[in-house]
């Protein structure tokens, strides 16, 4: 289960410190690891256990070709073996247990973020599309071959044109009653499909995203399934055209190509009808007479993307710092104290300073990501879906899934870093991983523009709040906060149900270890940002279109902020809620410094905010970061035991400086040295003679 | 010399700005062109010129072998065309023209990035140890050939176990008086050379270090010269073996690999011999007495590829950046005010946000960097070579180039996000940039170990001018400065020299945009955090080496924090001085501006230090950020400008999304669009319809 390393021995416990309890502070890797597997732990090591099958190992340095081609060929191993059909009726060799499915496919990121993307895009979006987006008709035309990659398929929703702005598409699908098929046509070239997976060269359908028009209205975006390529001769078929993506950096077992359709007939019944229908005479029809509400509705079917790259984004920040902190308890570099031997790195207070913090917080968008699973199934397994639980899942995911793909690039940078040139080697794996994971930050909707919509969620919520509260009493409320943080037990305050207590004076450093205090700095923020924002946009509710958009184009930087500070509470209120799932007490009292150190790492980062609102006086302000240094001395005894608990072999980590190499070579040259010392006949050093 | 871009208007000048003329807020391209290549805008544009020629240009996608052949091909073609041999002496070709041999290198970046490290591996490194290391009889011998790459040369320092601390270094080249020859030896594997470029492949010969012994005595790392490979057979030479390093995260034109020797012996007159020499008889002399002294020196030839990788990654940035603006002021997505045309994306605030305040720092490290490549030609050139011009040149280059390196990689990120799917493109080049750059991050001295040698040089700086105040008064003028921001002006404080003024009332924002005012705030914080980090450490002095050693680590961080403070500074002193430079009134008022953007981004980043240390107000904090917006949108009808006058033609940028494409792509739709609403056959909206 765990990594060959050598672990450090445990630090002699600080005298006085009442919460240190010498006998119970290990931690116990067994118990902890199962409590990181979560919800679905024999669903989880199973597929870990396929992806130990180096069939299913990237190899790195391979062509963009024979990349390509290693990685259809997984698909349809997995196919064979993977169980992939997990969330499908049962009809079609599925549960219907749509987090076991998103589980299994998040654990195909060790072997290869390639395998784990064509997956996505075959079973996730295209094979999802024909099910969640169409009826039984659609399913049993086209589900069978696409869940059995017969029909490898492109998920052909964004436009060069347009990524993030899905709304504004421009391909049409034009119904024709005359020979009752819908005519897809791309009218221009912004409105190319682009950066297709399965579109570059395997792809023989689609699932076609196209502005539905009959009888000349335009009944908005609908999805139609589109044969692209003859199956034997992988031609286009008449009318449809395209480009390779070519190489990308990254990702580069996945065939991104580009898409286009020359007035492209297919039958009516090519819609998947679910939220949208058209009849034989071309009459228009939907269970949801919005067609905002309507257009949500189909786009949210699609969450399921965003929380597997949530998934897939902790999986990597794992296995980056689990090879940069095993690394760093065998390299030694410079010697400090001792003539002789050099000093492990990560007893460097840099080095802990660069990659604990890290650790932390991949601990805390692990267990976040657990619960946002947990928000998923809940919601697809209908147990309790509703608008509001849907609306909830949806912010969720575009709230986690941002702070947890920078996250990933960020550690997998640091991790780089702090293994030096053997870093940037690619057999040690984490250039590759960073590679493939930085599309994440962009693709299944862009980092920015999601925190923008937590954001507008954010104040949609708040505005709900205060729908009992007159605008001016809000207004001088928000003012007298923002002048006056002694008089900050406002009503507003209380109304919004925090604990803040700021102006109590016993407030000490020693204050910050509590939950609750985390909890009240972290809440607050949140909370008054949004409060101001709102605040400062009310005159756009009166104001012309041009005005209200320059006075939101005004505040998008800080809307984007509190999405992020948002993001934040939520990963560290996940983190302590998972404390509670810690039985063994040693083992939980170190997960508690861990999450210590998350929440104290954000409040930090976010000092200013706090010093410049009258939250933390400028002496409690220092407290934060001498608290942070003294967890950090604490955490670094177990910093391998906590990366041993992700649970991977070297199967998973494939990194040659992590394999024990490192260590070998160091025990060499130290015993080189210290039988050179011991013969007596080694040279002496000039400075020695002088 | 301009990409073909649509250039946005000019917006109106604020009313009332007392700085703003509305008749000279323009920036003159050409001029401010002209200002931004230096001391060398000649050659600069030559060897840009040069690199415009598709024979230099990367081709994405190659395979390792073949990258690394179409490399070294371009090794040659630039031995023959390419000026290579500036620096050296006239009888080999060369003008001893230093700092013009590094503007022309880094100019190299522009075709490739590999190309420009492996020419800097064989004439940067690898013929620049034979010249500054050695002696008339090593150049005699070796020089010619290294420079015409007739040999090609590893340039064999690092070793597996030992990266940045060179002096730990585990090869010995014993001497043999019997035989009159070295034996290179390598006692175990940590000891093997790691990560040198044409080892790999390419390598004929060596410029080894090792650890120089004869008679019994270890006079410390010294280079020799040291064949490697039969160059008919390119076969390793008896006792001579190695590694391929094989796939990097990036740079893979270079074939980095491993070396070992077992007993190789090379000839007497192999060393290079201008600081260290071995006669005949085994009796060491050398011209630097001090065994530490002397390392320093040796290693001190070698900053010129720390001057060189500041400017390579200045020049990453800048194309990054101009690809990004480029396609940000042509791209639109989503509507804003109207209900027909998007918007423009780089007139979003978090655009501009995000890419401007990059923009703002790569023209400070732009400037930084001439004043560096100065700084470095005047010592190299003998013009001031001083140990005291010498040092600081070297502080100077450990400053800058973890400062300027870290900065391209994240510019590169955040432009690579800020152009979407497209930015993923290999063909659009920000990819693949950033995986070239990552590893200059660590190569050369990694930029953590750089910045804790800034950090020790600050300290000592501040050690020597405090000789005359006893311990306790600096203590005690410590204390109070920490304690109490009002009792701020200390004697302490007027001996550093700023002309902090942080009590005076009359400080407003508006003051934050005077010079005076952001080197205040910046000289301060160096000056102050040093201070402090001096203090703390004072009780190191009589302590014994652990307690010593833990208590400066206790310290590292902060110290790396102030080295990184300092490089701010230098940056933007260098911006400042910049400005002087700039004669047209309107390109100077809005390159001020960007240098206020840099300063005071600077300074928001660090903000919770200011508040904390009583440096500035809440009140006036807040106008800190305030006044950041304020630049923000002055500044953006600018930013096409402020890229264009970097100078890069299509054949130096050659990404589609910047070439003018994408506007093509925009204008095409939404003229579709035009004509269809003047058809009056538009297909309606169904929300129209209820």
């Amino acid at each position: 289960m765990t990594t060959t390393s050598t672990r450090p021995t445990v630090e002699t416990p600080e005298a006085g410190d009442p919460r240190l309890d010498a006998d119970v502070t290990n931690v116990d890797i067994a118990h902890l690891s199962e409590v990181l597997l979560g919800h679905y732990p024999e669903l989880r090591l199973a597929a870990r256990k396929l992806m130990a099958d180096e069939r299913f190992h990237r190899i790195e340095g391979q062509t963009l070709v024979d990349h390509r081609e290693r990685v259809i060929g997984q698909l349809r191993l997995l196919a064979a073996e993977g169980d992939v059909h997990r969330s499908f009726p049962e009809r079609f060799g599925g549960h219907e247990d749509h987090g076991g499915f998103l589980a299994r496919f998040e654990e195909l990121t060790h072997a290869d973020p390639s395998l784990q993307i064509k997956s996505g895009v075959q079973w996730g979006l295209f094979a999802s599309a024909i099910y969640h987006l169409g009826t039984e008709r659609n399913h049993d035309e086209f589900l069978a071959d696409a869940l059995s990659v017969k029909v490898p398929g492109a998920f052909a929703m964004t436009e060069t044109g347009h990524g993030s702005d899905v709304a504004a598409i421009g391909t049409t699908a034009t119904y024709d009653p005359a020979t009752q098929e819908f005519v897809i046509h791309t009218p221009f070239r912004a409105a190319w499909k682009d950066y297709l997976g399965n579109a570059g060269v395997h792809g023989t359908a689609a699932t076609v995203f196209a502005r539905l028009i009959t009888a000349g209205t335009d009944h908005g975006v609908h999805a139609f399934y589109v044969p692209i390529r003859d199956e034997d001769t992988m031609e286009f078929l008449p009318g449809v055209g395209g480009e390779d993506d070519g190489l990308k950096g990254g990702l580069n077992g996945i065939d991104n190509g580009r898409l286009w359709f020359d007035q492209v007939r297919v039958p009516r019944t090519n819609l998947l009808n679910r939220y949208g229908d058209v009849d034989e005479a071309g009459t228009y029809s939907s269970p949801i007479a919005s067609p905002g509400r309507r257009f949500f509705t189909m786009l949210g079917t699609l969450v399921q993307g965003r929380v597997s790259l949530d998934g897939a984004a902790v999986t990597a920040a794992r296995v980056g710092l689990t090879i940069a902190i095993t690394y760093g308890n065998q390299r030694r570099q410079f010697n400090g104290a001792s003539p002789t031997d050099e000093i492990v790195i990560l007893d460097y207070a840099e080095h802990q300073r660069r990659l604990l913090p890290l650790l932390a917080e991949t601990y805390a968008a692990g267990f976040a990501h657990e619960d946002l699973l947990a928000a998923f199934d809940d919601v697809f397994s209908g147990r309790n879906d509703t608008p509001e639980t849907r609306e909830d899942l949806e912010t969720l995911a575009a709230a986690l899934k941002p702070a947890s793909t920078w996250h990933a690039l960020n550690t997998l940078q640091v991790a780089r870093e702090a293994c030096g040139g053997a870093g940037f080697l690619a057999e040690n794996r984490i250039t590759g991983l960073r590679a493939d994971m930085d599309v994440y930050a962009t693709f299944e909707g862009d980092n920015t523009v999601l925190l923008q919509l937590v954001g507008k969620r954010l104040l949609t919520d708040y505005s709900k709040s205060f729908k009992h509260l007159d605008a001016t009493k809000v207004a001088r409320m928000v003012a007298e906060r923002a002048s006056d943080a002694a008089r900050y037990r406002t009503p507003l305050h209380r109304a919004v149900q925090t604990i803040a207590d700021v102006g109590d004076p016993r407030r000490s450093a020693g204050q910050l270890r509590e939950t609750a205090t985390q909890r009240e700095l972290l809440v607050d923020r949140v909370e008054t940002m949004v409060a101001e924002i709102a605040q400062a946009l009310r005159p756009a509710q009166k104001a012309d279109p041009a005005t209200a958009a320059a006075l939101f184009n005004a505040h998008q930087h800080e809307l984007v902020q509190a999405a992020r500070a948002h993001a934040e509470l939520v990963q560290w209120e996940s983190f302590t809620a998972a404390l509670e799932r810690v039985t063994d007490p040693g083992t939980r009292q170190i997960l508690t410094w861990v999450r210590d150190l998350f929440g104290l790492t954000v409040i930090e980062r976010n000092l200013t905010w706090y010093l410049l609102n009258g939250r933390l006086s400028a002496g409690r302000a220092r407290t934060v970061t001498s608290y942070i240094d003294r967890l950090l001395a604490r955490l670094r005894p177990h910093a391998q035991s906590l990366v041993d608990a992700f649970g991977y072999e070297q199967a998973h980590l494939r990194a040659p400086i992590a394999s024990g190499a490192e260590q070998d070579r160091q025990d060499e040259a130290r015993a080189y040295y210290r039988a050179q010392r011991a013969s007596g006949d080694a040279p002496v050093p000039e400075k020695h003679k002088r």
